[in-house]
């Protein structure tokens, strides 16, 4: 393995713990913990509907306030528009796994980082603000107007750092992003996050495939690449 | 004046004083310092071809390196191609103003910081890297496939912050930037720069319209909206 010249990192999940995060947020609304889960099991099929071609491009922001408005109803829980407002803005501010900040520190000193995630810059600003997450550059889905794991969303990415796709290596915990990533022949690295899902995680807790590397988590990620 | 929840800033000539870099990077090869200038030169017109269409987009990396065989040319200067790539990254390692990076600092401990430049990412990323611009992110050209002062370069941005104009303040020793941004209804600052053109500059030496701002440098700026 040659070393790369930049990093792509996944988000959520990969680099914050938005489950944690989205539940801590619901508690003082009487909301229970499987709203998060709700929230987020509507996630892919919104993101579906974007790149399927059936809806026009879309930020993240907006499909998180749609399905605020369902999550909600099915919990039988009503506030007003305001106040939905601000709880979307959750994932705004969510928090980083305990290794995150340090490895990323450590990455940045040596390699270029960027989140290649499915949120919004805005979003992705605010939360690097929050977190303390020092990218270089926020990448993605918006640049590309594509959701992962469409080719356009690393590809676009790539291009914008003026680099090649061996010279990138995507991070994350999820197998999915790691397969689309590595068919378009950017470098991978797997980092398992066992809990982004809580206890009884049943998905991603393995690579799958045989990746560049795998790393306990980001600091560890580090010792291997920086 | 509110105060902006986010600044966008023009990079070359308020940011980071592009002709001093420029000039030291062509000393060695026996170019003197107006090559600097007459490379600089030819920026508006690129960007113009662009502007009207008759060009598609085109990153100014790209650009730069067309008009630096023009330079040579023009200079009676020959160089293997590999060495003109290098020189044409000088653009990509160009040192700050000696307030810059402190202004920034400053800045960003209270809002959101962002180059709205007519350089593209690649370029604006490794310059952030090499003079220590501690951006939240990298808006502007690249992302609206637009060259100020086309309305998209601002608006682009200004949507990808989630943002209205209103809300935003563009910061720039040029007149003409911060014209177009006021038009668009971005507040503006101007931070003259009189020596970006060297010592016999004529131009943008003071404020052209009523900005809500008027600092003598970016830590001043701090001091006032921080």
């Amino acid at each position: 393995m040659t070393t790369p010249k930049a990093l792509f990192f996944d988000v959520f999940g990969t680099c914050v713990d938005w489950r944690t995060s989205v539940i801590a947020a619901g508690e003082p609304l009487g909301l229970p913990a499987a709203y998060a889960d709700d929230w987020r099991a509507r996630y892919q099929p919104q993101l579906e509907t974007v790149r399927s071609g059936l809806r026009p491009w879309t930020v993240l922001d907006v499909l998180h306030r749609e399905a605020l408005d369902d999550v909600l109803d099915a919990h039988g829980v009503d506030l007003p528009a305001a106040q939905r407002d601000e709880l979307n803005l959750v994932w705004h501010r969510l928090d980083p796994w305990p290794d995150t900040v340090a490895g990323l520190a450590a990455l940045k000193a040596q390699l270029v980082i960027a989140p290649v995630s499915n949120g919004n810059i805005a979003l992705l600003v605010d939360m690097a603000r929050h977190a303390g997450l020092p990218w270089d550059a926020i990448l993605g889905a918006e640049l590309a107007q594509a959701y992962k794991p469409q080719p356009e969303a690393y590809l676009r990415s790539v291009e914008a750092l003026g680099l090649q796709p061996r010279e990138v290596m995507m991070v994350a915990a999820h197998n999915g992003d790691l397969v689309a990533a590595g068919g378009l022949g950017l470098m991978t690295a797997f980092v398992p996050r066992p809990t982004e899902h809580g206890p009884g995680q049943t998905s991603d807790l393995e690579p799958e495939q045989d990746y560049d590397v795998v790393a306990a988590d980001l600091v560890a990620l580090a010792g291997v690449l920086a």
